[in-house]
């Protein structure tokens, strides 16, 4: 039998692929996970292993409580917080407690393209709202939310990741913030926050979460160590409204497992009590914001300017706009010719936008290899029949 | 603040307590998890951390598959296979792509009460089959189908624990294992088998799988390490066609995820590719064998013979019918003052039957506890107002 895979991307060494958003395997904290380990069932021993507290394990849930209070401004109380498997199951849980098959749920466009199959799977009937480069425009969406009203298709959610946004790398401005869970709270819809580029802000610190600005029981605020720490640990968190985390606590789901995952909350319990988490998430954002420079430097050297993009503030993402005349999946067979791989955007489209765009990570490789993959852009935008 | 819970159950000194179908924590392999934790990340290194393999490590897949041909006769192919975290978030998973809110899901009668929640969780419609001592009665289950086809709600799915059965530890008989699954086959709905206890065996080797015995794609057998090593875990998997398991991987839930639990799933592979699964096992099976036959014994001590039980085969439970006018849920407060607990037998009824039954565990504890707590409980029935 040959081998079967042990992770997902298998790389392909004559590619340079800027498509999958992953972490660098080289900065994934594998010697801080170990003492996390070591420490875990030194300390805790076979209550490490047991069915677990239902919201997640008491020294995770007491460190993630006082780093929110400490950085948000907003104190969590017990009955608001739970541990999950991370942003995808987070959500996949809200959205069991939330919604039934057949609802409507808002999702901002672009988005993430897999929360929009996530959606799709529950059944969901998805309506897009149009963002700029500030975010969701927060007056379309009033004006989607009251013709659904109107069309007694009242929206139970809307998923949003306002903070270094994937794919655009935007976040949302302040006033926008501020007008958003005003018009949750009056529609009584529930926000999906996404929040899980949080800890990777590179310039200044990042914008107040939704959660931490609205009234309680509107934002389902969904957090992750994926990518603070490591996405195969499959561990996160939310915070939410006392009624919701009390729901999935008494589901059956929940109540079966005795909380999702015990053993790797305890363990990256142990790796934060250590003092290991802020010097690992400062290494990533030093490590990330060099890589994002290099690329954006590379991308004006090699690309004719007619190629757009911002900088963004943080995250994984670079999100470009093509010219007239050009569009990403045309493109796209002519960089992997070249040596290059990238998302085209109307993967991130619900509505099958997005075919002037592209989404590229820089997350994956070091500067000397994003610097390569900028240039093999280049030559495959010069390779174009008609370039615009 | 005071502090949060790490575990699920908060041991009370004053009662013993087989009630809740715990592990006994001192018999949980804390050290073979340690080595297990230290030889994933020094073997996978960062790949350990990474988004994973969406059907479960490599290296996990592959012991299972090589136990499963050697133990169940049937081999199974890379794509019949999902790693999953536990049996409940399998049968979730499962559900979420067998059935609909509304559809009809039978159950046997009496089941495990946290499998009814996650059933009516999903908005699913319970229809119970009764049961004797060899097992669901597949003639009842037949007549039930046809009525349910006939009233147009066809059932999408049964959910079974066939082997060393939660809550009565019976076994489904032979015979009844091939009738069932061509039923099954015939009319066109899912057996979800709960397997979770098929290495507890502890008089001989368990009865086949339903899955083993089936055509390709009528069960969705549902494994787990929650019992054979540590529920904290959060690790089983499940064997099922291929459909099912294309379907779930291509879920946006999988896919987004890059498998369930990577890193926990690979400190497993570590752990039972050094051998220590078998002996481990073996341990649980001495242990829990002369904890059964401890047990046993001392309710034939202790209680008088109209309290009736049949010694299982394997798992964790004793079932016990009562004498007639004996109601678990009178008995229990008895039982508490007494100093012992059980989980009265209507918690396992989606129909409010099980009145006169109540479920002992005898995994908890150490044999002479079990004794101590069948004789408060023989000090308990003594104490009924009116013993028969």
């Amino acid at each position: 039998m040959s081998r079967l895979p042990i992770v997902q991307r298998i790389d392909d060494p004559s590619i340079l692929d800027l498509g999958w958003g992953h972490p660098d395997p080289t900065l994934l904290p594998v010697e801080e996970i170990r003492r996390g380990a070591e420490a875990a069932l030194k300390r805790f021993g076979a209550d490490a292993l047991q069915y677990g507290h239902v919201a997640g394990p008491g020294p995770l849930l007491e460190w993630l409580m006082a780093r929110i209070a400490a950085n948000e401004g907003r104190a969590v109380d017990p009955d608001e917080i739970l541990v999950t498997s991370g942003i995808s199951s987070g959500l996949d849980l809200a959205l069991s407690a939330l919604t039934r098959p057949g609802d409507t749920v808002l999702v901002e466009s672009p988005t993430y393209y897999l929360a929009i199959r996530i959606l799709q799977d529950r059944g969901l009937d998805l309506v897009t709202v149009a963002t700029d480069g500030d975010g969701i425009l927060v007056e379309a969406l009033a004006q989607k939310v009251a013709e659904l009203k109107r069309d007694g298709r009242p929206p139970r959610a809307l998923y949003t990741v306002p903070t270094f946004n994937n794919p655009t790398g935007t976040s949302l401005s302040d006033p926008r913030r501020t007008a958003l869970v005003e018009l949750a709270a009056q529609q009584e819809f529930t926000i999906l926050e996404d929040d899980v580029y949080r800890e990777l802000a590179y310039d200044s610190p990042p914008a107040p979460s939704l959660w931490s600005l609205a009234p309680p029981g509107t934002v389902v605020r969904l957090g992750s160590f994926s990518k603070s720490l490591a996405p195969g640990l499959r561990l996160g968190w939310l915070t939410a409204g006392v009624d919701l985390v009390r729901r999935l606590c008494e589901s059956g789901l929940l109540d079966s497992s005795g909380g999702v995952n015990p053993f790797t909350g305890l363990v990256v319990a142990c790796l934060c009590e250590a003092g290991d988490f802020d010097p690992h998430v400062a290494r990533l954002r030093q490590a990330y914001k060099s890589r994002r420079d290099a690329l954006a430097e590379a991308l004006k050297r090699y690309l004719p300017d007619t190629f757009r993009w911002r900088t963004p503030g943080g995250g994984f993402f670079l999100w470009m706009d093509l010219p007239s005349g050009v569009e990403a999946g045309f493109l796209l067979p002519l960089a992997e010719a070249s040596g290059m791989s990238f998302f085209p955007g109307s993967r991130f489209h619900a509505d099958g936008g997005g075919r002037r765009n592209l989404r590229l990570v820089f997350t994956l490789y070091p500067e000397t290899q994003l610097v390569e993959a900028a240039e093999r852009l280049g030559q495959a935008i010069r390779s174009l029949p008609a370039h615009v």
